[in-house]
C-alpha cells in the first residue's frame, strides 16, 4: 500500500524545510518498508506568480486526491500590497476551507535542551506541555458580509458559526484531552459575545459525554495573561478561529522553540494538512539556514494522524530529540556550547539518527 | 474652582482601592490647595443587586455631569450566570458607550524594584515602557447583529467600524506617540479582515500629518509573540477594541506589576474615566489586602488628563515610586526582603510621602 503525499512548499523558507521533511520521510520509508509517493504543487505567492491565483484548481484537486498534505509556508513582502484575492494568505485560507480542515492542533512543548532560549524564567516554563485546538474554518476570518459599507465610510466583518461547527471542534478537543492529561480549558469571551455564549453552552452540554475530563472556562483576555504567568496550568486549550490564531502564536514563543513546533489541520474524514507553526521567514529564505525541525515534526504528526503509523512517528520524534540533546542547533537558536548547523546538516543528522 | 469627581467603586476589591485613591487625592488637595468633591454611584454587580440593572440612569447622569470619573472594578462569580443584560460587564460597556470613551490608554512600565516579579527574564523585560491605545467603543463588542440565528442553530457577532471612529483613535495614538518616543506600532489583521484593511489605509494616510513619528504595521498574531520576545521594541501600540483587549491584558502581566497598572478612558471633549488595569479580584475582596497602587496611579492619570494638573500627578507617581523603593509591598507581590503591608498601610505610606 502506497501513501500519496502532496507537498505544498509555498514561499520563503517553505521549500527548504519541506524537502528536509521529505528526506526524513524517505529514511522512514526505507527503515520501515513503507511506500510514500510525493508530488509538489503551488500555493501562496509562488502560485500567484506562476498561475495568477494563490490557490490553483489543480492544487486543490491534488490535495483532495492525496492521503495527506505537507505545507511549508506562504507569504512574503513581495505580495503584501496585492489586493485581497491575490494575497498568499488567501491560498492558505482557501485550502483550509476546500479540505474542510476544521481542527488545527498545535502542541507546545519545551525541549529541555532549549529552555534556556525561552523568554520566560525557567521556573515558569519548565514542565509546560500544552495543546491548542483551534477552530480553523469558521468565525471572523470567513464570515459574510466582510466589506466596506456606507460609501466606503464604514466597514464590517462578520463572526459567524453554526452550532454544528462548534460541536465538532469541541468534541475534537475533548477527545484530545482524553488522550492527554484530561484537562480542557475552553477559551471564549462569553461576558460579551453572543457567539461565545453559544460556545460555552455547548462545552457545558458536552461535559457529561466526557465525564473523566475536567473543564474550565477562561476569558480570552485572561487566557492571554495566564499563558505567560502560569503556562503549566494548561493541558488542552480549545477556542474559536481568531482567538486561536492569537493565542497559539502567543503560546508558540513561550518555550523558545518556535522553529520546533509542528501543527496538524484535520478534516472530519478527509485528508489532513501538516505545517510548521512558524511562517515563511522571508528574511532568511534561500540561505539554507532555516530550522527544518518544525516541518519534520509536522511530518511525524502526519504519520501518526493520517497514516496511523505511531511507531514511525515516534522514531522521528526520538531522532529529533537525540540530535538536539547532542547540542546541535540551527541559527535561530543561540547556544554557546552547541554546534551550529544549517538546514541540510540538521536534516542529515536526523536522518542518521533514524 | 472645584473639581467634581464621581466614584464608581463597583464590585470585589473595587471599593477598597477606590477609597484608597480618594485618600491620596485628599492629600493632594491639602498640599496643593485644590478642591475635589466626591460622590459615589453604583455600577456592575452591586448595581444589579440594588437597582436591578448594571448601569442605573442616575449613574450615567452623574458621570455626564462630573469633571472626571474613577472606577474600581466590576464583576464576580455571583453574577456569572445572569442573562447578558444583567451582567456587571454590561455596566462597563454601557458607561463607555454613554460617555463615548473611545480611547483607552494603558501604559505598561516595569518598576525597577518589582522586575524580579516578572515572568520574563530580566534581560528581556528590562527597559520596556509601552503605551497601548485601544479603541473602546466600536468593533466586535458593540456591532449588530449579535444574536442567535437559524432557529438557534447558528450565531453571529458583528465587527463594525466607521472610518471616523478609526480616524479619531489613530489620531489619538499618533498624538500620544508624539509625547513619547515617537514610534507607533499599528496592530491589525490586514491579511484577512476587511476592517483591518481600512484601518491600515487610515494609518498610512495619517502618517504624513505626523512626519516625525515612525510607523510600523504588525499583524495581531505576530504582535502577541513580539510582546513576549521583545517588549522593548514597542513605544505606542494602537489597535481596535478586541485586539486591544487581548494584547493589553497580555502586556499587563509582562512586568510583574499588574497591581500597579492604571488606565485612562477618554472621550473627545467630555469627561474621562480612570480605572486600574486589574479586575475585581473576588477571591481577596473584603480582606483589606488588595494592592491600591493601580487605582492610585489611575487617579494620577486623571489629574494629568482631565484636570491638567501635571505637577500633582507627578507628585503621586513619585510618592508611589518612593514607597516601592523602600521595599514596601502588598500581598500580590512576593518580596522576601520587603515589608508586607495591607491596603490601608500602603495608602498611608503614599499619603505620607506626598
Ligand atoms: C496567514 C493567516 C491567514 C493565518 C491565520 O491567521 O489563520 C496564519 O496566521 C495562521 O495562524 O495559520
Ligand atoms: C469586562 C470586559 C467587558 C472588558 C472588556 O473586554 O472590554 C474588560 O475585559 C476590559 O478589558 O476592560
Amino acid at each position: 500500500m502506497s501513501h500519496n503525499i502532496v507537498l505544498l512548499p509555498g514561499d520563503g523558507i517553505g521549500a527548504e524545510v519541506i524537502y528536509a521533511a521529505k528526506d526524513v520521510l524517505e529514511a522512514i520509508s526505507k527503515k520501515y518498508n513503507r511506500t510514500f509517493q510525493f508530488s509538489s504543487y503551488d500555493i501562496g505567492g509562488v502560485a500567484i506568480d506562476q498561475h495568477g491565483t494563490p490557490l490553483p484548481d489543480e492544487t486543490v484537486e491534488a490535495c483532495k486526491q492525496a492521503d495527506a498534505v505537507l505545507l511549508g509556508a506562504v507569504g512574503g513582502p513581495k505580495w503584501d500590497n496585492n489586493p485581497s484575492d491575490l494575497r498568499p494568505e488567501r491560498g492558505l485560507l482557501g485550502i483550509r476551507k476546500a479540505l474542510d480542515l476544521y481542527a488545527n492542533l498545535r502542541p507546545v512543548k519545551g525541549f529541555p535542551k532549549l529552555l534556556h532560549a525561552s523568554p520566560l524564567k525557567e521556573e515558569i516554563i519548565q514542565g509546560s506541555d500544552l495543546l491548542i485546538v483551534r477552530e480553523l474554518t469558521g468565525g471572523l476570518y470567513f464570515g459574510q458580509p466582510s466589506e466596506r459599507i456606507d460609501n466606503g465610510n464604514a466597514v464590517v466583518d462578520t463572526l459567524s458559526y453554526t452550532k454544528r461547527e462548534m460541536e465538532r471542534i469541541i468534541d475534537k478537543a475533548f477527545q484530545s484531552a482524553a488522550l492527554r492529561n484530561k484537562h480542557l480549558t475552553s477559551v471564549d469571551k462569553a461576558n460579551v459575545l453572543e457567539s461565545s455564549k453559544l460556545w460555552r453552552e455547548i462545552v457545558e452540554e458536552k461535559k457529561s459525554e466526557y465525564p473523566d475530563i475536567t473543564v474550565e472556562h477562561v476569558l480570552v483576555d485572561a487566557a492571554a495573561m495566564k499563558l505567560i504567568t502560569n503556562p503549566t496550568q494548561f493541558d488542552v486549550i480549545v477556542t474559536e478561529n481568531m482567538f486561536g490564531d492569537i493565542l497559539s502564536d502567543e503560546a508558540s514563543v513561550l518555550t523558545g522553540s518556535l522553529g520546533m513546533l509542528p501543527s496538524a489541520s484535520l478534516a472530519e474524514d478527509g485528508v489532513g494538512l501538516y505545517e510548521p507553526a512558524h511562517g515563511s521567514a522571508p528574511d532568511i529564505a534561500g540561505q539554507g539556514i532555516a530550522n527544518p525541525v518544525a516541518m519534520i515534526l509536522s511530518s511525524a504528526m502526519m504519520l501518526r494522524y493520517s497514516f496511523d503509523m505511531n511507531q514511525e512517528a515516534n522514531e522521528i520524534e526520538v531522532a529529533v530529540e537525540s540530535v538536539l540533546n547532542q547540542n546541535y542547533h540551527t541559527a535561530d537558536l543561540k547556544n554557546e556550547h552547541g554546534t551550529l548547523v544549517n538546514t541540510s546538516e540538521m536534516t542529515d543528522l536526523i536522518v542518521k539518527a533514524i
